[in-house]
């Protein structure tokens, strides 16, 4: 373990955070928000301090490992998470420690859970730098760290690999710098436009903060109605646009380079099925129902609901508590499905669920022909034994953090007026763990995650990181081994 | 694919199924039920009929290979479904085909789910031949099959490893017909002893009918509050068999042989941990939370419905709907675990959750030292590579399953009656496809699974019979593939 590496690796994270923090500075002066300007400077001033302090030594040895490429990640998201919340306290916005740190990392971490009983008496700036996390978090910190800095070669891909979402990291290019440079000019790019369709609909600051929002996947609203209240228009822009930034950004680089049929990889063609069947039962379901009486009208709010829960963002234009059980199952099931590997959504990846799937398949085969044993094929490609064991080995780590989290939480003696406990744990998990935002029941669309215990809420901040860092990174934290001092 | 052979097989099973009526033809007969005695001499004279009619002609081939072991085995258990429902319907007791066909079902696969509000308006004989189901459907209809009839050699092994629990069959000795006669002695002498334990409180035929479901690990009561009305000797020895009944039977057979410490695999050990530690926090979570007033009262009740569940039984003697949210998460969660391969339990099988746990735990390793990967052992013994793929290829088929099925029967638009339905879909998939029985809400242990609409219930038998069959099987039928007339 290079331990003096990731002290210069986590200084250099702060003094990228830092700067940061001048957006919501810029835009607590412009809206003469004293106390908030005066939060982020503070915080500022904290976190650039402490950074040169960090980096003053630039460490002999720059080797890292594996292990190290994990533990600067788990570390890095934990630092940003801390310090991030800084400024809720010394403003004052919020005053409970935990309920700032579960605010900041489910900001950051593009969940868009929030503690906030009602979001419209936040300070301007304050929201900005809610709604700006998710787009920080969306695409990465580290990515976007060794996007600028000059960092020394191969071993950032451990970094790379650990910081970004799905069973496999493809690099575009050869050089890792310069991936991360295409995936962050997207991102932008995604961003600048989906903001100019929307400017024509509100004021920058809006559009903004709901852009960041819905690039990062994110899902936290400067509105106490979430996007309700905003018009159609805007609402099928933002459908559209959540669905865009969960699809695997190597196929926008592939499209740029005119790569079309490459382009659409069996991940994307699964997941553009699952969300057009997915809309399908919800709208008719809807209609049938007699939620809505137009068939139009169905189709919007099924589309949008739809698209926010698997695209993992969380914005509500509608009570989904409220409908019928079948359409409640199905939003449920494409939480956990969550969106394409490389994108900014979170829940299990249609990729993995692609490899497990033909896993399944070869299994059964196997058992009908014992000795013909096939090599798994994703796109005409063999997947890597080593990636069909991890998935599974995800798959199972997945599902004992899962039962293990509701477990802990269904300690929680709170009051749920009325609501069913059961449904409530389950999906506050889940909303946590997939990094969506809301849930059903007492964490449905038109409440809030206030009520829990502060202990709930810790077991919460982990899911949400162990779910944005796709478990591995969070877990060795806790395991022994990987403190030891010893070489490998 | 060997059609004669199968044919064949079949046959012999109906032969042996019409054996099984006798007894409650005999019952019938003891207590004057006339219409019922009809019922079962009916139903014996047209089994007997078919199976010699399908066994007149012996094939001269009698070469099974993997696939049609598979085939035959749940070919087998369909029609035992089918034939053992019709005294149902020609007593008059159900009227409803699907309603007898899921009580049937439910009763060969132990699992003990209810379509009937009452059982005690059923006759004598009738509750009798559903709880002896149970103890037919436990040890397995296919092993009772091979213990007595002088079956050809090897390729038997192939039926006993589709229709016994567990991701590894071990032969006990090298013979399959013996190893599958020392498994039904220890069977029914364990059977024995609980029916003389509970003589001195109850009549034989209370005794019997309570053991059968006991050692089935299935759960059909003959009164209308399940065991709730026995004395805490009673339930307290029903606790106990019901754990004894869901250790893996091979312990049981090197216990006889005195090898102690083999006898304490892993697996066995895992198990008893399980409960011991759900009892302790169910318990403490009773009293605590002011259900009972005495620790004693509220061990008795935990101990009970934690080993109802975990055992797959599903038994109840307390309303568990009613107890706080953490009892109830315990409780889901271990019917999901449920017990030691090779016993007569359902559920996900400890066996497999060791194995996983294995390979999760390699993996993080594998993670921190990617250039050393180390085998999975369970008991000193590696575990061959093929039994870790077919169980991560079985929990992924389990998921799968278990999420259509619940997504199936959300198109249910029944009167849940103030109850969840969320809760209730998802408890009501997991209690079939775990063979438990009883859910929470609406098919909670004082409801019953009549409400569910004809669709729905077949949904439900598939997932009983793919339960108890272990996936796999049930799963091939649906295959194209498997129909083919290829010799491999």
């Amino acid at each position: 373990m290079n331990f003096k590496m990731i002290r210069y690796t986590l200084g250099i994270i702060l003094l990228f955070l830092s700067g940061f923090f001048a957006i919501p500075a810029v835009t607590a002066a412009v809206y003469a928000e004293w106390p908030s300007l005066l939060a982020f400077l503070g915080t500022a001033a904290l976190t650039v301090a402490l950074g040169v302090l960090m980096t003053y030594r630039r460490p002999k040895n720059t080797k890292l490992y594996a292990r190290d490429g994990l533990v600067i990640v788990s570390l890095s998201w934990i630092v940003i998470s801390l310090f991030g919340s800084l400024p809720f306290i010394f403003s004052g916005s919020i005053t409970s420690f935990v309920d700032a740190l579960f605010e900041t990392v489910s900001g950051f971490t593009t969940t868009g859970a929030s503690i906030l009983p009602a979001v419209e008496d936040m300070p301007r700036s304050i929201n900005l730098w809610r709604c700006f996390t998710h787009w920080v978090g969306g695409m990465g910190v580290l990515v976007f760290v060794m996007a600028i800095l000059p960092l020394s070669g191969a071993e950032n891909m451990y970094i790379m690999k650990a910081e970004s979402p799905g069973p496999e990291v493809s690099k575009l290019v050869p050089r890792v710098k310069k991936t991360a440079i295409i995936l962050y000019a997207i991102y932008i790019a995604l961003t600048v436009v989906n903001v100019l369709l929307l400017l024509p609909e509100m004021p920058l600051y809006d559009a903004a903060c709901t852009v960041f929002g819905t690039a990062g996947t994110g899902g936290f609203g400067i509105y106490n109605d979430s996007i309700a209240g905003f018009s159609p228009y805007v609402q099928i822009v933002v459908t559209v646009f959540m669905l865009i930034f969960s699809v695997n950004f190597n196929s926008y680089y592939l499209v740029l380079r005119a790569r079309f049929k490459e382009a659409f990889t069996s991940e994307v063609i699964t997941f553009i099925c699952i969300v057009a069947a997915a809309i399908v039962i919800v709208t008719l379901n809807l209609y049938f129902g007699g939620i809505f009486t137009a068939l139009g009208e169905a189709l919007r709010h099924a589309a949008f609901t739809v698209s926010s829960l698997i695209s993992t963002t969380g914005f509500a234009i509608s009570n989904f508590n409220d409908w019928p059980t079948l359409s409640k199952t199905v939003l449920v099931s494409v939480m956990f499905i969550g969106a394409c590997a490389g994108s900014t959504g979170g829940g299990f990846k249609v990729s993995r669920i692609v490899i497990l799937f033909k896993g399944m398949t070869r299994e059964l085969g196997a058992i009908l022909r014992p000795r013909q044993i096939k090599k798994i094929t994703v796109d005409r490609r063999p997947v890597d034994h080593e990636v069909v064991r991890s998935v599974n080995a995800y798959l199972v780590t997945y599902v004992l953090i899962f039962v293990f989290s509701v477990f802990l939480i269904s300690f929680d003696n709170y009051d749920a007026g009325g609501y069913n406990e059961m449904v409530t744990n389950f999906t506050a998990v889940s909303a946590a763990f997939n990094n969506i935002g809301p849930g059903l029941e007492a964490v449905g669309p038109t409440q809030n995650f206030a009520f829990f215990s502060p202990f709930s809420k810790l077991v919460l901040i982990f899911d949400m990181l162990a779910g944005r860092l796709e478990l591995f990174p969070m877990l060795l934290l806790f395991s022994p081994t990987t403190w030891k001092r010893s070489k490998i």
